[in-house]
């Protein structure tokens, strides 16, 4: 928990008053920025003291050999590695032969603010040296939404009192010690690599420096340059330095009081799998020459422009809860850094704030995070997208190897391999390629790109189509089975007939048949016959859907209602997680949920479930749920909020958006955590917005929480832009931007148009008693934090 | 496939008349010495060339570490591996300035023989040098099995045509290359590990040399010694050295034709986790001070009777195949060798053959090695289930660990703790613990030892029972559940009910409710209550046992029968063992058996299964094993003669026997398959012989297959030695030593006593189609060679 005074609650802000070393990892996720290609952790700009220093290509890896105890069949023999990519931030400061280091002399003044509007992470310190010399040093800085290679750092300093002699070193690092990394049995950990840039060429001309670097294994090749913009009083001396793994421009002057030397770094990476040094190093420069050009003021300008026009669709306002408003905002602000401009890059779970999870992309992409872009920046969508179709080929080879049909997906990659070297958490769990699929049908259905189901779409459905129907088997009763596989719930695997991944296959299959059916030449020219269509028919309309009839439950997977209970009541809460405290023998084998499954399956094929199956399975559930993973609260909310547990779902929507700003899973170190941040965006959206698209309307049942007064989202829809505002009695639809279109409030349809907003009563929540979480586990309240 | 023309068939020798280098490897381990403490591989005395040089001591192991991917709670964090020890039986030869060495000059004559009743191997060799000197060497090597710490080697040189110089170095050699050995993805072989041991001291005195080492990580130290008889016309020169590694003694003496050196080398070893270095000296030196007082030829005569002792309660005769007849007496003198003088030490899956399986032991030594030891050699079976119950405490431990009560016993282990790094094989694989249990009431029934029972076996029992109490829990129909575990078939994994697990899991439970009764002080002093013998009966009666009313036939598990089949059809001879071409996901999900499961719960529990489920299950099952473990033989052949399918039963007696002699799993080099070699003895005594110790008598169904005319086996039974002979159409039983004793003849009681064999006649088997295996994996034909 992130424990200083902090933070005051503004909407569109995230303040840091005073400077608590204890969380400065912490702070540093929080505070990174990135545009989805370039990501640069909040460190502050002279480097030390740093939780963990962090620059971050997408994409940008180095592999590592996975070594197993005991070897066996398909398992992948190496893994990708996000990798601290040359330290292009780095600004150091001498004064009067003192370094600035806020860990000696004495911090007057501290503060730190990311502003969500602006783009921009602004740094302002006084300080007094321990010989007793004050100084002022403020550093704006901001990596560009619109020049995705750029990043730019405006930086100032001024004695206060006497005049100083100052030296400020602008540098470029590579390979810089990633220190108070420690190994850790924490498998949600990365493996930090160290060293592992081979330099190539360095280059150095007037305040400029260049460098060309390799990562051995993986061959990757990267270029980052810096060049910078001095304005000072006269009198500066500037020296210019390169060398393999470190290039540096110091500027040297003597200023009085009320004199100031102005630096603008500007910054640029490229790199690539292909390309020349020479062509990689033309690359950057012109970035460079491009940035420069713009110039500090003029990055500022487009960066703002570019984020009104982000808000402009996206923005979520709330009243009631000033923290939730800002947390809500601080989370958007993060998944459109994580995703703008990865242009066909993985989306990472942890964005490019962090290494953990290695820097790998998962599923949480396509089920949370994709979501929210396709309501709010459908190109980033369709992006993340075209890069697993660029991965296909891969996926093919994948599920050859593992003697199946079409495309098998990875559970962690960067580069589309698979990197996990946990098979039954990882190869078993197929739904990945089902939420693609989804993330497919959903992308299509809330945008109507017809060009990208053709082009993307409809290869990616076809694909996984044919996974699920040679992962399947028809049984003695004709019953379509997928035997063996895992869900979402990491707590079980293995299991024969998983809701959640059958209803998501059946989903796939359906949607494949039908978008082959509607573009007839594409799908022929992906080999798909009428026979192959009816097939995947036949296996959706037979699927198992496992329910226990004594309970009158839906069952998570055959047989799961039939195991024991984990005996909650003898956890105590320093046993959660439950993963690094038992075994995985018996978190398996017992009625024990880590992350929703059945209630995902609930959310997003709602249409499959009646209303009191809801109330019931969720009833039956949502006691055995411990919420280990951070991808639970979205979900929780949404289906909370349906069946009318409203109160419950504020909690969990609270849970989400405070997850990383209040640090509640004690790893936001290693970076923020992208897609539950997005799941504050669904808890509020399709929990209580009701949102939901699963047949041909866009359908709204909005209902508040006690909590709050108003919530009002905007969102794109077919090229529209519609804006819902739910009221404690009533919701008003209206349409911003675009043709008139039909959508539906609690079930009923309706037409709204831009001349009229349309006003709706909202029926009242059906009312049950709260369920209860297992012991210790009930949803984080603030009150409760100490 | 060992393929030169070696092996001639004698029912008491294996010899090998020539000399193949591509199969040194296989002939080393088929060569191998140990009498269950110490034991040496076949290596030639010169050293080289060499398969693989071996010379192990019981649990005398490294540790490594276990680095895992994807760390996990509860992953043991290291491992052990069986590691070479100080080579004492190397003798090199110098012929006139030429080693010896089988790859230059020209081996004109090649004999090597293991005499099964001698306990000896022996070598002759006539050889002529790349400058033509011809010499003949010859050497008798034996680890003797009344002095535990000693082996000895008679070797002698004899120049044929001309005088020549010869120089005979006797060597003591610590940390030697283990050239050949190369990484390999095969999870079977053993993690080679290379100079792990460290010199602490070392000694020489005339003829005389000690070594101590340490192993490094484990800490265990290991004392060596050697000293020498030389016989020699006058004027041999005799020297000796020591080294930290390497210690010699050099006879230098020239040879007229007719004269002879003789030389008898004496080796002693000793380790201990525990002793000093001074201790473990002395101890190796006593040892050897006693050998050379025996005398090589008192060495010789003490192990000969040793021998005639064994064989006389042991020897299994038959008629009608001679070579099957070889291999099983090979087999029994092998499992004699790993289990004979073990002394509460392990009994490894390779015995003391080889580095196979990292020298662990698995659940293999109680199922398939000590039924066979039981009635051969009943100490050393009470031996090797006293090694389980020294290693309770580590078990319990691991069992708190687990979240479990009682004892937890390792999958694979030297010392007691867990050492697999794949926990869903091996952790989940709690079987093992009920075929402790299992192994104790055999051995107590066969026995009678009251003194074991009370000492050793309530114990375990006891520790198991509580064990299963914590794995299993009732439903809501009272049934009890034991969920998600891994049976012995290693194709499926992580299953609820499995139901050998089951059905092993109620005898344990039920046999240490019956045995606590028996001894009602001793299951006190183990906090036995009579609430806990409740629980145990109610959970024992209440047991799954999981049935397909629709097919009718037994489930291996929980919904097994309505998995997909395997693709039998589609899957290449190439494509065995199938671990090794798919993955284990693939395998989990579907109908496809490794080795018998269901079919071992039909031997081991035959009393819970109907004569005609017997046959039904078996002709389900069938198609579906592919039998890539080499311990489906036994259990195969003993239900195929139970259900009439004698043909079949034999032609897998024929693939257990020859397992190794034909190298048929291609790893042999390794070491040999101890258990494997039992299974052997099990299709002879419990197939066609029909033993089994059900109830309180001990029962008989004897029926031969057509190849075979006579089937002779001797076996102790409380303190008597039966031998019973099978004839096509009769049986005869008769009491060679001990009290009168009621047996069963095909279900029919009778009572056997010394003055007179009982003949009874066989009645006709049943009749039935022969059931087909998956294609290509019929059992091994020894026409289809090739």
């Amino acid at each position: 928990m992130i424990r200083h005074p902090a933070f005051p609650e503004e909407p569109w802000k995230i303040r840091e008053l005073h400077l608590d070393l204890n969380v400065l990892a912490q702070t540093e996720s929080l505070f990174a920025l990135a545009n989805g290609h370039l990501g640069l952790r909040g460190n502050l700009d002279e480097g030390e003291p740093a939780g963990l220093p962090g620059s971050y290509l997408n994409s940008f890896y180095e592999r590592r050999p996975l070594a197993y105890v005991e070897p066996g069949y398909g398992y992948p023999e190496s893994g990708q590695t996000v990798i601290n990519v040359t330290n292009g931030k780095l600004i150091r400061l001498l004064v009067d032969d003192e370094p600035f280091d806020v860990r000696y002399g004495r911090l007057v003044k501290h503060e730190r603010t990311l502003d969500l509007r602006a783009g921009m992470l602004e740094r302002l310190a006084e300080w007094t040296s321990p010989a007793g010399q004050k100084v002022r040093v403020s550093s704006r800085r901001l990596v560009s939404f619109t020049q995705r290679a750029i990043a730019a750092i405006a930086y100032q300093v001024e004695p206060i009192e006497r005049p100083a002699r100052v030296v400020v070193q602008s540098e470029l690092v590579a390979n810089e010690q990633l220190g108070g990394t420690v190994l850790s049995s924490d498998p949600r950990q990365g493996a930090p690599l160290q060293a592992v840039l081979q330099a190539e060429e360095c280059h150095d001309r007037e305040m400029a420096v260049q460098m060309v670097h390799r990562a051995s294994i993986s061959g990757l090749r990267l270029a980052a340059a810096m060049d910078h913009f001095v304005d000072s009083p006269p009198g500066a001396e500037i020296t210019t330095l390169a060398a393999p793994d470190a290039g540096r421009v110091s500027i040297t002057i003597r200023l009085e009081p009320g004199q100031r030397l102005c630096l603008v770094k500007f910054l640029a990476y490229g790199w690539s799998s292909q390309r020349s040094r020479q062509a990689l190093l033309d690359q950057v420069q012109a970035a460079l020459t491009a940035a420069r050009h713009t110039g500090w003021d003029g990055l500022v300008q487009e960066q703002r422009d570019y984020l009104d026009e982000f808000w402009n669709a996206a923005d979520v306002e709330l009243d009631g809860d000033n923290e939730v408003q800002q947390a809500v905002r601080f989370g958007l602000f993060h998944i459109l850094q994580a995703g703008a401009r990865g242009e066909d890059r993985p989306i990472p779970a942890k964005g490019l704030t962090g290494p953990g999870y290695d820097g790998h992309a998962f599923w949480d992409t396509e089920t949370f995070v994709l979501p929210l872009l396709t309501c709010t920046l459908p190109p980033a969508a369709a992006s993340a997208l075209r890069w697993r179709q660029n991965t296909l080929p891969t996926a093919r080879a994948r599920a050859q190897q593992l003697q199946l049909n079409g495309a098998s997906f990875p559970w962690r990659t960067i580069n589309g391999e698979e990197s996990s070297g946990y098979w039954p958490a990882s190869t078993a769990a197929f739904h990945v390629n089902a939420d693609i699929a989804d993330a497919v049908v959903r992308y299509v259905g809330m945008t109507g790109d017809t060009e990208f189901e053709v082009d993307t779409g409809l290869e990616l459905l076809v694909e996984t189509a044919r996974l699920w129907r040679s992962l399947g088997h028809f049984d003695s009763q004709c019953h379509f089975r997928i035997d063996g596989v895992t869900g979402p719930d990491e707590y079980s695997a293995l299991a024969d007939n998983n809701i959640y991944t059958n209803l998501m296959a059946q989903q796939n299959l359906q949607a494949a048949a039908v978008a082959a059916l509607r573009h007839p030449e594409r799908a022929q020219s992906l080999g798909v016959s009428l026979d192959e269509l009816r097939e995947w028919r036949t296996a959706a309309e037979a699927m198992c859907i496992p329910f226990d009839e004594q309970l009158g439950v839906h069952q998570q997977a055959e047989d799961f209602t039939n195991h024991q209970a984990w005996d909650f009541a003898n956890t105590p809460p320093e046993g959660y997680p439950l993963l690094l405290h038992a075994p995985y023998f018996q978190l398996y084998r017992k009625q024990v949920v880590k992350q929703p499954d059945l209630v995902l399956a609930m959310h997003l094929r709602g249409e499959m479930f009646t209303a009191e199956q809801k109330a019931r399975n969720f009833a039956y559930y949502e006691p055995l749920t411990v919420r280990d993973s951070s991808l639970s609260d979205g979900t929780e909310a949404v289906i909370a909020a349906e069946v009318g547990q409203l109160d419950l779902a504020f909690d969990y929507l609270v849970e989400a958006a405070l997850l990383d700003l209040h640090d509640l899973e004690h790893n936001t170190r290693d970076g923020v955590h992208i897609a539950a941040l997005a799941g504050a965006w669904i808890a509020l959206v399709d929990g209580f917005g009701g949102m939901r698209n699963h047949g041909d309307d866009l359908c709204f049942s909005p209902r508040l929480p006690r909590q709050l007064e108003r919530l009002s989202f905007k969102l794109r829809y077919r090229g529209r832009i519609l804006q819902v505002t739910a009221l404690p009695q009533s919701a008003i639809y209206a349409l911003l931007e675009g043709a008139p279109v039909r959508l539906s409030h609690h079930g009923e349809p309706f037409v709204l148009s831009a001349t009229q907003a349309v006003t709706r009563p909202i029926p009242p929540a059906p009312r049950g008693p709260r369920p209860k979480q297992p012991p210790g586990r009930e949803p984080f309240h603030r009150d409760s934090e100490s």
